[in-house]
């Protein structure tokens, strides 16, 4: 691990911050974006943080993300709500939409809002955590760009759309952040690199047949669904419900243009405040923990459950970030 | 297939509901109840149509199932609310659920019903179907006994909390009725029966590898969820989310219990009457349909698109039904 180093949380904040200012970001979204940047990197979702912060202002650069733009009401069905981000900064039309849907929730026990042509949200868990810490249990999902065969096919029309589910735990929050493929690009290429093979089956090889090689699967470009046949229906339900619900781009029309933006997105939040009981949480963990494992020793985790544990650390003792990550950082102007 | 013959719609329909009466069903109860049976078994689910049948009616026999008993509202919060399901008959409570959930939708745009204490609803497409159909997307979930251990665990822990997601397509509609485990213990047993290997991993063998061997997974009982730990993580979310809601039993409680019974329900709907254009959801499918097949020839299928054609023929032809099941419903009484 010499080639990381471990950088105080408010280094990365202060960092963010310089290089979106430099970048046509005024100070209000500059703070709020280098914000989600820098948590979602304490609490342990690197590839959506600090390993993802160069990529996201490249396209800033590129004029694909649009830091001045801001969403805009379209539509409106009593509680539903459709929105157009405008090719705003994914992050932040995505917290502007959580923070209305928890205003739709808290008025009328439940919301929806559905959002059209914005950009990466980078983590999902984000909107699920902010949601859970308001009272809300929150549903949203995300389409992509195509990059997962339908079942039985071999050319990519499924996106791996992820989807949040979170729900309030005490102070904290259980939160499952899942996209529709077995294992992300980035994830089957650290498998690579460290000349691994994938834990499972992560795709197929070059003779058709499923495989834990990385190299084999990068060939292809087949990846598999999570559950095979079942992923890759409840990818392609995601996308059409998305863009029913935000009369945006499909997957298949994010994937028609020369990169990824236009996504469309939906976020639904229910008030628990008044039914949710923090015991029924509790006991349910509980005896989840009672799990006989495996292997002896180890314990079963509930999702999210990592976070709450990396975040105390992170905090604690700095992020950790590759040194070239950091390097590229900090030339960054 | 000569062991199977092929069933009018018409004399399943009133062979059920002369049971139902039998066993204490009033003529209405008995006639929706009859139809849900019915129409699972047209639409091709049989696993939860008529070969589920006598076995519903030995539960009613046993008092698990009340035939008399109707869902009762018990708190409100806005367009959320809890019920009790009194332990009704699943399928007719899941209707209502649906029903009322419907109507929140068409007044607010969108509502979610959660259902505490009611009994297994067969086929969880059955509600989306119904949902969409009135111009509703639906997304709905159930939790059920423990049958599935958490990932990396050897014991039940987990449900397999059938997930449900529906949008109106046209007069038809696209329906997602996903199980959380890779293979239903009944559709093991079907390969079993015929000597045949899974067609993909369903579970570990006695050796603690994964294995496609179904008689060897129902040594171990360690089935596999979708995904391996992304399925684990999703049915445990899903049981929370329930629970938190209907303040109901969880998967634990119902579980430790003597039988199946006492569920917890969520169903939301969404109107899309204002926002949904039929024409989105083709130009998805259109271009799912241009998916390049592994096996030239083949197409790919999306979710709910067999339940159409098997529709068709089952309602031509009669609904084939093994001549051991049709005759042990005949002597029903």
């Amino acid at each position: 691990m010499s080639d990381f180093i471990r950088v105080p949380a408010s280094d990365l904040l202060s960092e963010f911050h310089r290089i979106l200012i430099a970048n046509g970001f005024d100070a209000e979204k500059a703070s709020a974006c280098a914000e989600v940047f820098a948590n979602n990197s304490i609490d342990g979702v690197y590839s959506h943080g600090v390993n993802r912060f160069s990529r996201f202002v490249g396209m800033v650069k590129a004029g694909t993300v649009k830091p001045s733009m801001e969403p805009v009401l379209k539509s409106k069905n009593g509680n539903v709500e459709q929105w157009n981000g405008q090719l705003g900064p994914g992050p932040l039309n995505a917290l502007k939409a959580t923070d209305r849907v928890i205003e739709l929730a808290k008025t009328s026990g439940i919301g929806c809002v559905a959002m059209s042509h914005t950009n990466h949200w980078m983590r999902g868990g984000t909107y699920g955590w902010r949601a859970a810490k308001a009272g809300c249990i929150f549903i949203g999902w995300s389409n992509t760009i195509a990059n997962t065969p339908a079942w039985g096919a071999i050319n990519h029309k499924l996106g791996n759309n992820p989807f949040v589910l979170a729900v309030p735990n005490g102070d904290e929050a259980i939160v499952l952040d899942m996209a529709m493929s077995q294992f992300s690009y980035g994830a089957m290429e650290m498998y690579e690199l460290k000349n691994e093979k994938l834990p499972v089956y992560g795709g197929f090889d070059t003779n058709g047949n499923l495989t834990t090689d990385p190299s084999e699967i990068k060939k292809t470009q087949r990846t598999l669904p999570i559950g095979y046949w079942k992923g890759a229906g409840l990818s392609l339900v995601l996308d059409i419900l998305g863009v029913v619900l935000s009369d945006g781009l499909s997957v298949a029309g994010i994937t028609a243009q020369d990169s990824e933006r236009n996504l469309s997105q939906v976020f639904i939040a229910i008030d628990v405040g008044k039914f949710g009981s923090t015991n029924l949480v509790q006991a349910i963990i509980d005896d989840f923990k009672t799990s006989v494992p495996e292997t002896p020793g180890k314990t079963v985790r509930y999702p999210g459950e990592n976070v709450v544990e990396t975040r105390a650390r992170n905090l604690a003792e700095g992020v950790p970030v590759s040194r070239k990550v950091w390097d590229e950082i900090r030339y960054l102007s």
